[in-house]
Parts: structure tokens; sequence; C-alpha cells
């Protein structure tokens, strides 16, 4: 397995384990469609910040770009899905993203900057995660459309660390991202026992 | 003015008033952001059904579909505004959305008809106003904007009225349809003092 040819954004904590590669391997069709939820869950983020602050016009220009994108891989994999046989469901979500949304702070502007560096962060962790797919799996049709949902994720986390430096001084992005970076591989440090893209 | 040219979809139980169109004529700005909402309103909503009822695929994939084009058309009346110097802004909203939501029944499988056939019915009236809005607009470049929209308003009508069809039986849709068109005849029927698409 070769791991090291991924690249890491470097506000990520930690990496993810060897026991989450093998987790995902051995259960790849919940890993398939919770990645489906995924897609949908960050293209509804977006609009939903759209919605929250619709007077961003800049921000509200790159947000669509980014739903526009979300939705293109839902589709994609939800073609991959009827290709393989396996039915659109629900799935339980895995801890991650409740926790992570837990500590965006009510209160404006601090609920903004936490809303954008918290995408940012699951796009960072998404990056990284289906980056692990791409190298792992042994279907090299499935690993090559990972490796080029890669880019976008990395680009999306760009965008969100872009936009809150826009609008929020870069002492105060840095300090915030720290705190919210540790929180992020808090929650991913046990293994979550169901098989999801952040488990 | 030349109304008889507009398609009617049959399903509006009354017709938009030569009220309605002076004052988007009058108020051509507040028309326009108001439209940017709608439309990512739309795209909103189609997200939050497939949300809701995500093991149907056909309706995921038809619902992303529409999702994606809302998103596009959004952007461009974006560019429009834009290109205006109209600057993004909230809106208050016209009193049609919340009223037609009201009437979607809380419970299952009720409430998945009544989401299906609310959001049907609103675009038949947006498909119905865009298009007196291309027949009236003096701008023709505007005009032609709004002309080619309404073949998608249409469109995405369809598609709700075929979804309902395809997961109900066609006397209890028509009966519902029939029901929720008079609700929204009647709260279109005093011409709302904002100007809005739907006032």
């Amino acid at each position: 397995m070769n791991i090291s040819t991924i690249p890491v954004i470097n506000v990520l904590r930690s990496s993810t384990s060897q026991g989450w590669i093998e987790q995902a391997l051995s259960n790849l069709e919940a890993i398939l469609l919770d990645h489906s939820h995924c897609e949908r869950k960050a293209a509804g983020v977006a609009l939903n910040l759209m919605f929250r602050y619709p007077s961003n016009s800049d921000m509200v220009r790159k947000l669509t770009a980014i739903a526009q994108e979300e939705l293109e891989h839902f589709e994609q994999v939800n073609q991959i899905l009827e290709a393989r046989g396996i039915p659109l469901a629900s799935l339980s979500p895995a801890p991650y993203g409740a926790g992570l949304k837990a500590q965006i702070r009510p209160q404006e502007p601090q609920r903004f900057l936490d809303s954008l560096l918290v995408c940012g962060l699951i796009e960072a962790r998404s990056h990284e995660r289906l980056g692990l797919l791409a190298d792992n799996l042994p279907d090299l049709e499935l690993a090559k459309f990972y490796r080029s949902l890669m880019a976008s994720e990395a680009r999306h986390y760009g965008i969100y660390w872009v936009l809150a430096h826009t609008y929020v001084e870069a002492e105060v992005v840095a300090k915030r991202l720290d705190e919210l970076a540790i929180v992020e591989s808090e929650l991913l440090a046990n293994l979550h026992p169901q098989p999801r893209i952040h488990s």
C-alpha cells in the first residue's frame, strides 16, 4: 500500500489509521453508500450557508460552484451504486459530523467563522480519506474515480479557508482553526464501529 | 402586451392579474433579487426531499437534475444582478411559500405527496409568471432570458407531477392537487404589497 504518495493537507492534526483503511476496504458497499450521502450533505451545507449569508456575493458565487460540483459527484457516486446493484438507503451517521457541528458557536460573527472552518476541515479529511481509497482499492477503475475526486476536495478546503480569511483576520482564523482541528482529530481517534467515510 | 401567447399549465386555478405585472415591471430590481432567492430555494427544496426520502433512486436522480438546473439559474440570475449593480441581499418573503408549506400534512404518506404537489404548483406558477415577464419586459435581452427559463419551470412541474403519480394512485393525486391548487390561487388573490415573483 503506497500511502506515502498521498498529499496531506497540513491542517489535519492526525493521519487516518490503517484500521480505517481495512474497515473501509472490507465494507466497500457501506462506504460507497455513505459517500453518496456525504456529497449530498456537502451540497446542502453550501446551500445553507448561502441561505444564512445571502449578501456576501463573492461567497455566494464560490458556494454555488461548490454545491454544483458536489451534486455532480453525488450523481456520479449514485451511478456507481446503481451499476453495482447497491440500493440507495438511509444510513445512520458516524458521530463525526454532529460532533463538529456542536463546535460551531451560536453567536455571530463566531458562527460564520466556525461554519466555514468546519466545512473546510471536513473537506480536508475527505480529501485524505478519498486519497487513501484511491491508493488502496484493488478495483482500479474505482480507485481512479476516487483519485479524480481528491483534487476537488482539496480545492473546496482551499475555498473555505480563503473565504474565512476574506472576512476574518488571519490571526483569529489561525487560532480557531487550530482549536477545531484538534477536535476534528479527537473525533476520529477511535474507529467508529460502523464503516463510514468519517468513521 | 401579448399575454395570450403564454401557455398556461392547466393546474393553476387563477391567472395572474395585470396588477402583478405592473407591480413587477415597476419594481424590477426587487423582482430580480427575489428571483435569485427563488432559484436557490428551489434547489434547497429538491435537496431536502432527497434528504428525507433517500431510498427512492428514480426520484433522487430526477431531483438531483432539478437541483443542478436551479443552481445554474441561480448563478445566471446573480450574474444579471451583478451586471446591473444590484447587490445580493436578504428579502422578506411573500406569504405565498409559507402558506403553501402550511398545507403539507405532517404524517406520511400524505407529507410525501403534498411536498411533491406543492413543489409542482410553485413551479407551475413560476412558469406562468416568468412567462409574463418574458412577454412584458421592455428589455429584450432580459425578456429572452425569462423565456428561456419558462421551459425549465414547466419541465420541473412535469417531473413533480410524474413523481407523484409514480408513488401514489392517480385519483388520490388528482383530488389533493385540486385542493392545493385552490389554496395556491387563494394565496395570490390579493396582490402582496411587496413586489415578489410570488406576490
